[in-house]
């Protein structure tokens, strides 16, 4: 929780009380400086260039080729400015590309563009925790820019590999291809964060089911925390696509249309996915409890087995501790043998009731 | 779990990062190659025969029969591939036919074709489980492609059969009603793992009114798991049927409308059902929860019981066990028998004391 | 839950691989023959007849009257194919006719038919349980047939008595209202069954509040089945009149309108009442629990005073029991009584302790 | 409970089988007659005059006055059904008028009524709990119609005083300014109601926080049935309020439509307060099941302490009370001082244990 | 609850049953007079004055400014009063106004003004608790009013610095952009409302999962509660800004539609927010609920252990104390050590006994 509020409440000391429409970076801060990429493809060719970030902007966009601009952290407000400007984006656009904690949205400006933004998540093996990225799109008429977070590792090189390697159809689509194949690539990601998400999950079924801890509890919790977390990056992708493939804009062809409902069926189906998770959180926690008072009531069943055979021997030894002048048992050669057959008859007596009775 | 999500990491590990559009088979690996058979009938006459598999395309659609092409075998990309070419099938078509973890859904190709992906549940009575098998149908204009997952029994044999009998209606019907009559198998089917689930569930709840047992959390948390299985697998039917049963297509007869309004009827049904038995198990968690509840006041009564009887006759006898010189009752001849007369007293009076208290 | 499901299973067994649109009688065995009464009346004349089964088509509809043909049993099958041959009948409400297992829906065959399936709801005293038995009700241009299980009670026996000495309005109106006062007299049901609900509810709410007993739960749990049973026969309902009331369909009149608009008002009535038995029962539930919890407290502190004032007084005993050559208190006259004293003392003490604290 | 249900009961003994449409009353014995009074009011006059009951309608209604007939008793239906007669009215609505059970509903009557049912809820302070009364309102081309339960308060009077004062704007307004106003009447009580419920929700909720007793939980379960009983009444006004404010009707002129959707947004505030305090009562309750497991943990708390503390003390007795021939420590002539203090030492240190574990 | 109820009831009892229609002022008392501020601007100049209350009206609307007319406290009637009549708002507008319990609402009053009831909330860091501020706006032609409760911090403060600065696009803007940013100001808040919030939450939560306290309950309840209220101030935003965003009036121009719809996205940023942490405090209750049980499950194993431990001591102590004649061990020389060792023996084993059964 830590981590999130304090991302979050940079977010309201940065931005609460600014004119709306100033434009100011919200995130992390970032000591690297951003990179931006031009690759121009048609079918024929492709070129992946760095532009130097200011001067980006004068070189796109040309009829012949699909032009993406990969920009590699939103950090530097004056680089987002100046593309901003160069191409007539709108500045609320803007703001949310520069945000990195605004939530997924899909929003049209007018006839020029459609804008998206996403988050993108990955699983961090060491830190054993779902990271997320911040990643906004706009697609033009015939260019796409991508805005993400500077990290370590660039979200989206897949699509440069198979752009290189001309394999597959991103080379011979258009600019709404490449979105595609953009938001594509961001939803897979997805699937890989469940999965990992299930493996800690079903092993913490296992444990529960086999001996549940005390700690248990806190793990459960957190697991409910990350999927929590997941499905709030997930969830208002599913209006947003469902919009872009019933809506038609001039932007998105026709035959673009029915693979971004592919899109679309993949987050329906990851929705239902995390949906079942939760719900198998629920009746794990339903168990966890269940054992608890399964346990609860051992211990007490061990207590009174204890307790109820202990007592009456301990009675009977007091009976004959007794001092009276006159206790006839006493002298009774034998007496002491017979008094302590009776307390094993007793005990074992009591041992069987208990037995009936499903104590031990 | 651990079967499933097997799986599910096969389709992440395989798909993932493949440039979207590329055919892929994800599914269980299959010793044995795909079984193509191609049925052309009409109302006079019905000839099944086994075609070689990449030549199968060749013969089909014509205009006097009903064709109908099963492929039972989805392991084989190439013959897939080859089918899809001839009849000019979308490639995402293709893609969700060899992806047997696609979840259920329809998808209309313009005017061309209906596809549909559904799950075949059949209950497996060694393992004691419903197991899933992937169907792909193709409605052509008067052609139908199924294709199955590979399994030990094929799901259409009443079909079949009916075909070559000439019984019902199918024979006479065009391949929108061949198209119905293999849904409508595929929905019946729900109904019998349906009955085998509600015979566990039936015994489960006898079981646990009857004597709860701490293992039969675990069951109960299986059963809901299944159902929660066997929802994903019917839900997004609904929604399906129900689209199918509104829109107009030139592919679906109005005449055969009203027969898939019936299959919407039993999906509805089917839903209900599950809803139904979801809320007993939520019931029965309940009875389970409050048995043992039940089961820990009896636990603590017999323990209070033989506490409060013994105690106060333990500290009796303590009494005339003290050393002191003047003891005047140690005295008493009778002392002894008047003493364990008095615990005697004591002991029946906390009887019925707890008794009265509804202890025992 | 044994009694449907046998019935259910039986379902399955007769119907799921029989091709699609074959009709069969699918419910439990009966040993009498379908009984046909066809009643034609108008506001003049109303003549009831039984008529043999097959020729009963021969003589109805005629327009000067209007024709109600009441169907005693559903387990004939040549009896209603001949009928749905006479009126040329869709198969398929045939089918669901012979189905006793139908759930509640509503069904326009073009402009000629409106077809209902029902569940008359009655209570069984002698079983203390409610029986269901399935009604069908079609509605032609002059003429009403009505299906019903064959049972016992005569279900319409209400509206023949109505019919027969003219009273109201069922007489003077078509068959739409004919149509309407079989569905009122279906619905009104609901609200008797209701009432017997709610007073075996209040009866175990009474004795819950009072004195919780263990089997209460199972109690509990039946009702709460009982009541999904009530619930799954009603809720259709809802959307059926509601269609029923807003379509316009030529065979219903638009002064019935606002008739049929009363029993959909009487349908939510019945479903906000189930609402609120549910919540009902969820709250004794809650009370149950909760009563469960203080008596286990109330156990707990018996123990714990009964415990908590013995010991201390029997380890004073123990410690003047000891051996020691040298222990002064021994030696002192009155010894054992200041003993006894401060043994007193010490119990009256820890009793208000325990009072104070609320444990006594 | 068993107030409702008798009344409910009454209900279906009455009603359930007779025609639909004939018309008899339902609810409660009334000994005293109908009151009916006629108010003939315009800006400049206002005649308040009891009429004599069936003669009552011959008067109004009149082109020059707004006319207000209000019906105080619907127990006499000769009355209401001359006042039926006179103006057209439906026999449903009439039926509808009649039935005290019925639920709140709006019902458009061609161009010529617009009928609605209300409950008017007050609370009895004597009995402290919460009283309903059937409120029906009839509104005609200059005409109102209310019909109420016989009660010993009038709810309408404020209206009365207003009108005769010729305060506020309902002098000047036309008849449906009069129905606006009385709806309004009605919805006000609500306020008052739910005031007087969160007063006894307020007590209780301090009184569990305090200090939880067992009855409390029969306390919480009243409540929440109370609120429930609100919430039954309020809701379909939702829906009624919402219709009325949309639709448009000759009967209802534009101005007027702003102050019935003034009524709506205080209908859906007291939903919403409604809401809260089911929110409230669910959380007031857990905090009583948790002060309850509290409570168990401090008793188990006091029992394991003295326990604890004791067990070791007397077992150290029984130990020198052995009678071995050869126990050096009792011949020591100070052994039993030694024992009493490592006795005194053993305590102490038990003591700080449970302290430091929290225990004391 | 004490303090929102008591306003409340001020509610009820001024308003219930006065004619509707009547102005009055629902609030706190206010001791100060109303501010009445004019700020009138465009994009050259901007004047801001203090006027004196009820002349305030004659000076605006003119065309060549955008007027602004900020009212700080709404308790003097007299002044709302003058202000409606000068600029023919509607009655119940102004009744709106005056009532300061009034919920947010979204009401358009034909073409001439759209009019906003939000409410502004705050943090307390004195009382530590949320405060709320009802604020109304009216949007005309070229005006905005805003209405707000006097309180010790003008709310609107950041927008009067940004006028006077002429910083961001307040001052080009028209009265829909003043409109818009006086809304983004009291949203924004929420934000920092929100922040808040979660501070408090994540401390319980810490609180609660390292150590939970039984006033832990409470505490939760209370965040409950706040949240619930937070919740019930924004959630009617999200449909009233839906429709702003939606509608087309003419009062509010295209491109500032854009703004609004960013606003909107807030709101939903903010309810996602609000149920995220409904969600959590779910789930930290249940870990409390967890703890509980899980201590008391400690406490028995603490009681069983020195229970079952000391009792067969106790008892052997018992049997040597016996006054039998015949025991031969007592007269073992070394009968009393072997005796001790055997002790010590039996208590190491049942140590291990229940190390292993994870009592200890």
């Amino acid at each position: 929780m830590s981590k999130n509020h304090k991302k979050y409440k940079k977010y309201v000391q940065k931005k609460a009380f600014t004119s709306p429409g100033t434009l100011a970076y919200v995130g992390k801060d970032v000591p690297i400086s951003t990179v931006v990429k031009l690759t121009e493809f048609n079918e024929e060719s492709c070129q992946i260039k760095e532009v130097k970030t200011t001067n980006a902007c004068q070189l796109f966009p040309t009829d012949n080729y699909v032009s993406w601009l990969d920009v590699d952290g939103v950090h530097e407000v004056s680089v987002i400015e100046s593309i901003g400007k160069h191409l007539h984006l709108h500045p609320l656009l803007l703001e949310d590309v520069l945000n990195t904690e605004q939530k997924p949205k899909l929003e049209h400006f007018g006839e020029q563009n459609i804008f998206m933004v996403m988050k993108m998540l990955q699983f961090n093996e060491n830190l054993n925790e779902v990271e997320t990225e911040h990643v906004a799109l706009v697609l033009g008429k015939n260019y796409v820019i991508s805005f993400q977070e500077m990290h370590k590792s660039d979200v989206f090189s897949p699509i440069f590999a198979r752009l290189k390697a001309s394999v597959g159809k991103t080379r011979k689509g258009k600019a709404d291809y490449l979105f595609y194949s953009l938001c594509d690539l961001v939803v897979d990601n997805y699937f890989v964060v469940l999965e990992k998400f299930s493996e800690k999950l079903e092993e913490l079924e296992v444990k529960i089911i086999e001996n549940p801890h005390r700690n248990d509890q806190t793990s459960l919790y957190e697991l409910r925390r990350e999927l929590l977390f997941i499905r709030k990056s997930v969830l208002p992708l599913r209006d947003m696509f469902g919009i872009l493939t019933r809506e038609n804009s001039d932007l998105i062809h026709d035959h673009t249309i029915i693979y971004l409902r592919d899109v679309y069926d993949h987050i329906l189906q990851i929705l239902e996915t995390i949906e079942s998770y939760r719900e198998m959180i629920e009746n794990i926690q339903n168990i966890y409890l269940t054992s608890i008072s399964n346990k609860m009531n051992s211990v007490m069943k061990t207590l009174t087995v204890f307790t109820a055979i202990f007592m009456p021997l301990t009675f009977i030894a007091g009976i004959y501790g007794m001092n009276f002048d006159n206790i006839p048992e006493l002298h009774h050669p034998n007496g002491y043998f017979y008094t302590l057959g009776s307390m094993v008859i007793i005990s074992i007596g009591l041992w069987f009731y208990f037995k009936w009775k499903n104590y031990v």
